[in-house]
């Protein structure tokens, strides 16, 4: 292939096609080569949304002076071994991508100047040239929805797909969700899954991936590895860590929580430092992680989500939190300190427990435990029939009450799946005691 | 004073009176040196609890061997100073603590094994015999409640109490808080107290101070020299910092946040680094500060407790959303990611907006900002007319809204203060845009 140079590089820049691969330099000694990835309309005629040879993508201001040259491609093409629903290539066990929409298969609307998902298995592909440059990839899109708008009774139809992707030979799952809910569904599926022969790993984006600074790419390269590992065989969460470009964190399902509306690193596992991370292509296991199962991985449902989740405050009438709680089966409170409630809320707690509700607490710090035994509100509390759920964030609480109402008639059979470890979510379990 | 000697430690321990100053050997060359503090019935009879010189607590287990030896009182006599509600001695502006219950103030209650809040002046000098060391300080009980018991209607009445402190001749007001609400307690002060001539420092304490680990006589020390600090008049939270016995975070009362439920070092500063620090008692303020204003301070009431506070979740009925903001004049969401909602909430957003409620957007996150710009859920939402708070956290942000709805009778002029500057509160606007 030819390879044309130009001094005028903004003509140039326009025209060039998205997938061709260039090399920029800045005539001061500075050269990047990667791919061109779909331009984000905002970037302006001058901005060149670049993807680097280590998968991040990057925005360059081109500046008079400097050069852009068209390279051949690069040696492995990108859409080779991509395939869906086309049978495995090669004898080689694949990685099943399910997209769900959110950031990471999303796009500018031009219309509206928000982000939108992509429908498409092509734009996808579009997005990530690259995405099995390490070995195959079977796309399987199941939703095209910002994560805001997943509802539990979406939990379910995906740990399906996670168990026939298992049942069609996937090495490993890897699940593109949008950030805002990725906790809640992580959590989910780690209670519905059981008997995982390998790895279903969650990523997100935290940027689109027609822009620039985009993390998509990168995330969904570490996924695809992580997925790839034989090690394990649970549910976790992948996004990066800290400000590298080369590093992501590894995280329990139920042990993590979105801690910033926009950094790249915005996914924190609470209580506990993450399972372990992937750096430099390579996964590294720091925690015990869950064995891969033999035997054939099933879902284990259904939920029931006559549940709220309910965060307390000085000031919240207790008239206004019963009548929130009215007509359900099982409330998640999210208590201040080591899971309290301001006194005036023992009555309907009193009336709704005897009624048979299930009622739950947690702690809205979302560090250390909820823990009855040290003052005598929690004392009250638990005499009115509230059950403590420890180290428990209160999102993966509400999700495991969905999880115990549907698989228990009575109250008492709900608390004691509560109380039970399912899905290694109990964190201080797993630590000293006095630790915190 | 006689200093006898006994190699016999246990009788000798249980006969020794509170406030009494001790030297424990240990044999084996170590040494502690401190006063005899209130004993918790749970630590038994053969550990002392010791406040040693540097202000911290700590239990030591009496092993045979030990040697016990009684020393004369410390040069600075403990309740020297200490007066109340007396005149000030000799011309120095005092420090005024005022208490309200909260685990800084409390002790077992023997008949529950729970923490209870005391009720006298004289038990806190008897927990904090050398609060005056280092000057004047006078107590006057306010409340004797936990702090989950804390009400909206008690922020005023304790900012009454700051104001007539100041008038009275306070340098700083101390305002010893339960920790569960604290973070509450604190923006209701920011935002109701204008002209603030010192410092109003709330401090409180992860365990307390009956209990040999207490925190809560080092962090008292630590606020009462903060509010001695001249060099600013705004309120803010003064708790350890990190694991030294000697280094305590200021934090701005607006940006905190009790982020585990037991650690000393619970509090944080989110989006943004504390104001401060008070290390080996010195004071440094590393962030500006509110410099202190030469008028007299003032109660810039009242709040209007008309409104909720809810975090939104997947599974999340909009109609049980609805009706549980029925009712009110303002309603603050945390919602997911950048402030967002499910799509199925639009409805009775609009519905409540349009019928004169005023519904605010925070996120979840409690980190970044709620940003309804970049994703088209967040532009529905902003033309459903929801108000964007920024970085506010949710517990901030309700805060505000009772203090904006006691300001403005029209849903309009709510909506402009809410978005107003009032204490400091918004972040991102002191830090470089796309700093996160």
């Amino acid at each position: 292939m030819a390879a044309p140079e130009t001094s005028d590089p903004w003509d140039h820049l326009r025209a060039l096609p998205m997938g061709r691969r260039v090399e920029i330099s800045d005539g001061a000694g500075h050269t990047w080569t990667g791919t061109v990835v779909p331009r984000h309309e905002l970037s302006g005629d001058r901005i060149l949304p670049l993807k680097l040879d280590n998968g991040y993508n990057i925005g360059i201001l081109i500046e008079p002076g400097f050069r852009v040259r068209e390279l051949p491609p690069a040696p492995s093409p990108p859409t080779n071994g991509v395939s869906s629903p086309a049978p495995t290539p090669s004898g080689t066990s694949p990685v099943v991508l399910l997209t769900t929409g959110g950031t990471i298969a999303s796009r500018v609307d031009y219309t509206t100047g928000g982000v939108r998902p992509v429908r498409e298995e092509r734009e996808i592909l579009a997005f990530y040239p690259e995405l099995a440059h390490s070995g195959p990839v079977r796309i399987v899109p199941v939703f095209d929805r910002l994560s805001e708008n997943i509802v539990p009774a979406d939990w379910p139809i995906l740990a399906r797909h996670v168990v026939e992707s298992f049942a069609a030979g996937a090495r490993g799952v890897v699940v593109a969700h949008g950030t805002d809910t990725l906790g809640f569904t992580a959590a989910a599926l780690a209670f519905l899954l059981r008997d995982l022969p390998g790895p279903v790993v969650l990523v997100g984006a935290q940027r689109s991936p027609d822009r620039p600074s985009s993390d998509g790419s990168s995330n969904l390269d570490a996924a695809v590895t992580l997925a790839r590992d034989g090690r394990f065989g649970e549910v976790v969460v992948l996004m990066h860590a800290g400000l590298s470009d080369d590093r992501f964190a590894i995280h329990r399902a139920t042990w993590v929580r979105k801690m910033h509306s926009s950094r790249r690193d915005a996914f924190e596992s609470r209580n506990a430092p993450p399972l372990g991370r992937v750096e430099s292509g390579r996964v590294h296991l720091d925690q015990p992680a869950a064995p891969p199962a033999s035997g054939p991985p099933r879902v284990d449902g259904p939920l029931d989500d006559r549940a709220v989740l309910l965060w307390m405050y000085p000031g919240l009438d207790p008239t206004v939190a019963d009548r929130f709680v009215d007509g359900q089966r099982g409330v998640v409170l999210a208590g201040t300190g080591l899971g309290h409630t301001a006194a005036t809320h023992l009555d309907w707690i009193r009336r709704r427990v005897a009624a048979g509700t299930v009622v739950a607490m947690t702690t809205q710090c979302l560090g250390g435990n909820a823990d009855p035994y040290v003052y005598a509100t929690g004392r009250e509390l638990l005499e009115a029939g509230v059950t403590y759920l420890d180290d428990l964030l209160p999102e993966t609480a509400y999700v495991k009450m969905l999880w115990a109402l549907g698989h228990a008639p009575e109250p008492d059979g709900v608390r004691r799946l509560l109380r039970q470890s399912l899905a290694g979510e109990f964190l201080d379990r797993h630590r000293p005691a006095g630790a915190a």
